[in-house]
Parts: C-alpha cells; structure tokens; sequence
C-alpha cells in the first residue's frame, strides 16, 4: 500500500526519498493557489521563479505576463500581483497566455522537489484533482509545504491533513508522525476551515494587507475538481495539455 | 511579553535566533526522560554524545558510567541502556555518579542549539521545572524537539505544545504557526496521552521492543516537577549545583 508523507518545510527535504514518489508542492497563500486558479482559466502555462528579476527576464524572453508582489501589493513593472483573482475578474486577459510567476517559497519547494516522479501542485482549490491523481499513480504521495521562510505553517500542513484523509481508504496514512498530525489538524479545522487558519502568524499578516477576500477564495474546497498543474521540463501545465 | 517558538527538528535550527533565548532540548523517547531521571535520582551529572566510541572514550576518560542502546538493547561493553529504569531499579548503582549517555537525536539537537542563552532539558517528567524556569528568565523560549532522524515527531511536539499551554498566560503562545499546531495537539492528546501517543509511529515501533513500560513512565506528568537539567560548558548538571 503507497503511504502519504509530509515534509512542513523545503529544508527538510534532504531527508526524504523523491525517487519514486510523487511530490505534491503547496503553498495554499497563495502560490499554489494562483497557479491553480490561473491555469483553470485558460492560462496556457506558468514559470515559477524565486526572484523578481527572473520574473521580468522570463516575461521578456518567452513573452508572457509577470506576476509578483512585493509587501502585499503587485509589484512595480508587473503585469499582475499574487492573487487568484487576478486570473478571474478581468483587468487584464491572461486566457491563452503564459504568466511568470514569483514565488519564494513555492519556488524553493518545486525547486527542491525535482527528484520526484511526478511534480504536481496543490491547494484546496483542486484538492480532488490531487486525490484523483495520486490514486491513480499508486505511488508514495509526499506533500512538500512551502512554509513560510522555511519554517512550518498551518495552512499548508492542513491541507496535507486533507489530502491524507481523502486518501485514507488505499493509502498508509499512519506510517508518518507529520501525516497523523496533519490529518488532526485538519480533523479540528475542518468545521471553520477559515475561523482556524486565521489564529495563524502568516494568514493574520495577510489579512492586515487587507487580502482577506484572496484568503476566503483560497479555502474554497474543490473549487477547480479537476484541474491538475504537473511540471514538465521548465514548467507548470495543465495535465493532459502538452 | 517573551514566546514560546517550536522548532520541530535540528535541521531546521539555522532558521531560528538563538541568542536571547533559552533553548529547551526534547527526546522524550527516551534521551531527555532519561537525562531527567538520571539527576533526580542522584546522578551528578551527564555527558551527552552521538557515537558509541565517544561514549566509551568519555567514559575511560572521566572515569563515568556509559549508557548507551543499539536495535533497542543494551549495547555489550556498556553499563546501562536508554531506558530510564536505569537510574530506579538498582541493578547498577548510578546515585553519585556521572554518566555518559549516547543519543543520536538528543545530541544532535544540543550541539546545534550551543547558540542559546541557555540550554536545558525537558520531559514530561519534569515539564513544571522547565515552566518554572522560563517564567524566572522572562526571555523568548525555543523548544528544539530532537525529532526522528531529523524529521518531525510526534512525542517531541505534543511536549512542546503543552509547555506552551502552561506558559500561556505570561507568554506569547499565538506568534508561531508551530506552537499554535503543537498546541492543538496537546489539547487533542492530554486526556489520553498514551493511547494518543501510541499512534505513532516511532512508538510503535518502541513498542515493539517491548519498551512499554518505558513508554508509560516517559509520559508521567510533573514526576520530577523540580528537577532541571542545565548545560554547563561541556555537560548537563542539576540547576543550582556548579
């Protein structure tokens, strides 16, 4: 039976096997959630990059649009900022374009990650893409959290809770002590999903930024069912697209 | 108002300040139990080491017990195990002693926490000297759980989390994702610490080794509510001894 781990920080993951396993990289505020969002609305693919500069010369090279912020606000000389909604409510029409996105701490876990069989991207938005995909691979599952700055946080552990519990009937989800804390964790949270992740350090910064709607959009469970990101070569794409 | 951080491996302690801070050391199964047990029963002070040849060097050198475990026995050429029993039961007399104890994770977690304004050990067994402690220093405190070869364990971060439930109304226990997570789960395992405990699987797996008896004591509340292991240059004595 393929058993789920979870590794709370990038920096961890020297001490797991990638080989064999299929990574699933989180970063629910809001990296992988936007990437989600973005490629559920047509975007074509997505470059992650850690760096702002990276960013602009991807956009330059490739043509695409630039994502990033910088103290909660798009940054300057960007096409878009870090929230989801950037992708749905219009100002600009990112259907049938590339974007670049900068992300820190996304980009380290995917950067990290790179041994695994398969690199797919997770948020609540697509939790049932997930589930499905990695039943499917009956290969060990390992959820690397993107954390913040290294560190463990609770938004992107309870998510791995979910994803454990959805996958408990054919996965070995009692193995791991980080797979039996999450899913507790997300046993608690699962009544006031929002209610609980708001006692976090990272989600109370955010909401100072005044991004609380990104925040409620982002816990929206199996918003996008079937939308599934996997990297390919140098890049995030729709499964099933090219 | 000082708080309280949890830092749930050594790998990560690049992360974390050190200076300004008292660093807690946790490997409740069975290191820091053991340590505890030690100097509250007379002991007069420990060595910690990662190797066995170190102990038994340390041993010859400081004319000192060793102890030390290999697949959950005794190691042949030592005096004692890892279990605390070895400070209770009498087969060796330990009361007036030093010892030299060989644990990979504990050691691992102390070396790497030298950084800290001081540095002392915690168990359940002794978890109200340890408050006591913090509450006398009025500075930001780091549980460093020794984890299981560098992952997150769940025995180490349950301690973490009820130490913060009892720090909590003098000290910031909201701040870090990982205290607010360690917490949750304290709360969800107190009333049955060890059947909740017994869930995973590094204590499983002690179990196996018919180490339960080892497992119950280790779980004992406030056993030794006065008993403080403290570092000193280069090993850990009782708290007011020199």
């Amino acid at each position: 039976m393929p058993a789920v781990d979870i590794c709370f920080s990038p920096e961890l993951l020297p001490l797991y096997k990638l080989e064999g396993r299929v990574a699933v990289i989180v970063d629910i505020l809001r990296a992988t959630s936007s990437i989600v969002t973005a490629l559920a609305n047509g975007v074509t693919h997505v470059f992650a990059v850690a760096e702002l500069d990276e960013c602009t010369a991807l956009g330059r090279q490739h043509g695409c649009l630039t994502a990033a912020e910088r103290n909660g606000v798009q940054a300057e000389g960007f096409d878009l900022g870090n929230s989801p909604f950037g992708y749905l409510d219009g100002a600009i029409v990112t259907r049938g374009r590339a974007v670049a996105i900068s992300t820190t701490n996304g980009t380290q876990a995917l950067r990290r990650s790179l041994g695994a069989d398969a690199i797919i991207i997770g948020s609540f938005l697509n939790l049932q893409a997930v589930a499905d995909f990695a039943r499917g691979q009956q290969k060990d599952v390992l959820v690397v959290c993107a954390g913040w700055k290294g560190q463990f946080c609770l938004e992107d552990t309870v998510f791995g809770g979910a994803l454990a519990e959805r996958l408990a009937d054919t996965f070995d989800v009692r193995s791991s002590d980080a797979t039996l804390a999450a899913r507790h964790l997300w046993q608690q949270a699962r009544p006031d999903l929002s209610g609980y992740l708001l006692q976090s350090a990272h989600v109370r910064r955010l909401n100072h930024l005044e991004a609380h709607k990104d925040f409620e959009f982002c816990l929206r469970l199996d918003e996008y069912p079937a939308t599934l990101p996997i990297w390919r070569e140098d890049r995030l794409v729709l499964l099933g697209d090219r």
